[in-house]
């Protein structure tokens, strides 16, 4: 029997759990209209008060997921395998990721969303590259995945338009923090992409959207365990966001910083996210039984040139300049920039670089959205010349500033004064990745 | 500073106080729509699940209050008094108090709702009597409190706007059952009528709001506090609404029971609750010192023929037909009665007459509203041959129905199919007036 939207939100407001068709009736009158948007915002926060069980969170997922179109590949013979990230200041690991992925056997049909706030995206980041599309038909998405075995696209808008309605409406409300409403989101997008099995790197700290460990983990086992239960084969790792990760923040700079780890040539930390992220997902798609066998297939791809080659080849294939490969110069960057240095002389151990102050201060210098309408510029960011645990001398720099004009360096050297802190002696080193989850 | 919806309705959802421009800026934006309704509903949800202070909800309720016109009378030099009803099934006792506390000295300006679902409201019951009008100027208004002292009105669109906003929100959205909420809908209206001082009936039981004593006595205490510190001397008696209140249900009945009361002849029920709350009035108003008091001038006022009086020039005053309260069959009433009986023969004592069940069953014939659109039939309604204490003989009926057609018959007699138990012995009298409450 048809339920009124008052008497579904009722059952929620009083703490019980929907049953299937109640949530059904939501996720369809979000999209018909039947449910207006004052009665969704306060089933929505009624949710955010009073949770939903793992039940109703994958009901949710699969209603949302099934709101619009929902690709399909079976002329895709490789498994096809995707990544997703809660976010952080310097990922850029899905620029790596792909094409070393792709390297290694995997089909990886990714579709990723663009930044907001201090957190960048990774559409905007390969729209730093001159001519590259994140725009493609059907045709040639599909042409591309059994070519070349990666794409790198935006979701289009015939695809999980639940999810569309209810984000938006979700950030004007308040009802954006919620486990079971970050799910349903997060999965309904990935598994509309018609994958095999999914690897999730779930961040907490400063720079990401779950400020401490134990939400991180929460949110972590609540994503493995829902997309378990929708039969796709998920593992998260539970990684640190302290401080950037690298040492490129802004869309230009995190390009450079990822074909140099397609050189060989990347910070620790990226490179141990990135391999351990990969890693899972060649084991998830079969191709290796232990992580230890997929990381030596991932490390002889990077040496090889394969991982290189792979996105030499993404870029051509979605109508990039592949010079910008050899030639990073040719990728936009800005005219001036200026050596930050903390401004009472100070020296000691860097011990801290708070990784939300980095990411707004990149979003002041233009390279983050501060609202939807903001327009993004790819030359502008930050490159960290010190990382946590290096020794500071007196004077010495700590970040290099990529900027266009005086107001937006002024802007952001405010935001870093109180981002660095030291330390006299070396701080004890933490590691980055905490935990895998796995569905057990 | 300004802050946005979104930043109000996270310290809701967050569990803490809004401060007094938080407040304010919801209660303005809701008026201008700078709080879009879908922001309005996740607040008002939060609210729901997380409450307010009662410093929140005296801001709540003065800013409601002061979100549209303020009547303001200083030409009336007596006490103006009102009462309101959180509402129960057969409740007619403002037809009663309201010429009644007129005739002992009062100014009563009762501005009263229409009703919905199964509780009548004061609007329907007054517009039975042919010609009646509760919708008069301001200058019709003014001079009639002038003349008699008493006046029974709608609230004009200009008045309280938010509270109407708010209201058609809350029914939609799941909203409605929040003792904050309901203290500044009922006192914003209310103290918007430029009273002195107010008496509450907060009703519990089944035909009630609010179902049980504790529910009651929560939402009365809070009526109080509230009314008291926006400086307005305030009573509140909290009374049980498990069977209906006197023997008639329905707006012709209603007016015929009233009229009863009038000239001396009213249930005790009915008469204990009236008297009870005009005592309050009266003592607030400063015309007596003791309730004691106060009902012997309201036991004058009936007897002396005085209130009886009241309600001739209410009606006239107001449009109304006054042959009526001489000649009752010149109110519309249904040319078919049927007296219903329990259909097992049963014999006993009567222990409950669900007062719930009786309103769905008087509503069903046409004498309440099922939705807003509804159009309210004057004639039908229920009247109690029996009520709870009384002995029942085999066959003997217990309520007559004043209907119109089989079809709503039928539905009715189904309604009331279950509302009538019976038990061996004499069940043991419980009092209609629980508690009084006033500000200490």
């Amino acid at each position: 029997m048809k339920m009124s939207p008052q008497e579904i939100i009722a059952h929620k407001r009083d703490g019980l759990a929907l049953n299937r068709e109640e949530v059904q009736q939501f996720v369809d009158g979000v999209v018909s209209g039947s449910f207006q948007d004052y009665q969704s915002s306060a089933l929505l926060m009624a949710i955010v008060l009073k949770g939903m069980t793992p039940e109703e969170t994958g009901w949710l997922t699969e209603a949302m997921m099934r709101s619009g179109r929902i690709v399909e590949l079976p002329e895709i013979s490789r498994p096809k395998v995707d990544k997703h990230s809660t976010g952080g200041v310097g990922d850029k690991v899905s620029l790596i990721l792909a094409p070393l992925a792709a390297a290694c056997g995997l089909c990886v049909p990714m579709m990723s969303g663009r930044g907001l706030g201090h957190t960048g995206g990774t559409l905007d980041k390969l729209e730093a590259i001159p001519g590259f599309s994140t725009q493609l038909s059907d045709a040639h998405y599909r042409q591309q995945l059994q070519s070349i075995h990666q794409a790198m696209i935006g979701q289009s808008a015939d695809m999980v338009p639940a999810d569309r309605k209810l984000y938006a409406l979700r950030d004007v409300t308040a009802t954006v923090e919620s486990i079971p409403l970050i799910c349903a989101s997060i999965l309904s997008k990935k598994l509309a992409e018609g994958i095999d099995a999914l690897v999730l790197d779930v961040k907490f700290g400063r720079g990401a959207f779950m400020p401490t460990e134990a939400a991180g983990r929460e949110l972590a086992e609540a994503l493995v365990a829902i997309s378990a239960s929708m039969g796709k084969p998920t593992t998260a790792l539970l990684t640190r966001m302290d401080e950037p990760l690298g040492h490129m923040i802004g869309n230009s700079l995190e390009v450079i910083e990822a074909i140099k780890c397609l050189l060989g040539e990347g910070p620790e930390d990226l490179m141990e996210v990135t391999y351990a992220l990969c890693a899972e997902m060649l084991v998830l798609g079969g191709l290796h039984s232990t992580q230890a066998d997929a990381m030596v297939a991932l490390k002889t791809a990077i040496a090889s040139g394969a991982a290189l080659d792979g996105f030499r080849k993404l870029v051509e294939a979605q109508g990039g300049d592949v010079s910008v490969v050899d030639d990073l110069s040719r990728l936009p960057l800005t005219a001036r920039t200026k050596d930050f240095a903390l401004p009472n002389e100070q020296a000691g151990y860097i011990s801290g670089l708070d990784a939300r102050s980095f990411g707004e201060a990149a979003c002041l210098l233009g390279a983050g959205r501060i609202n939807t309408d903001s327009v993004i510029d790819p030359a502008v960011g930050l490159e960290l010349l010190k990382k946590v645990g290096d020794r500071l001398e007196l004077g010495e720099a700590i970040v290099r500033i990529h900027y266009q004009d005086t107001d937006t360096l002024e802007a952001a050297e405010a935001r870093l004064q109180n981002a660095i802190t030291l330390t006299d002696k070396a701080p004890t080193a933490t590691p980055i990745i905490v935990d895998r989850i796995c569905h057990t």
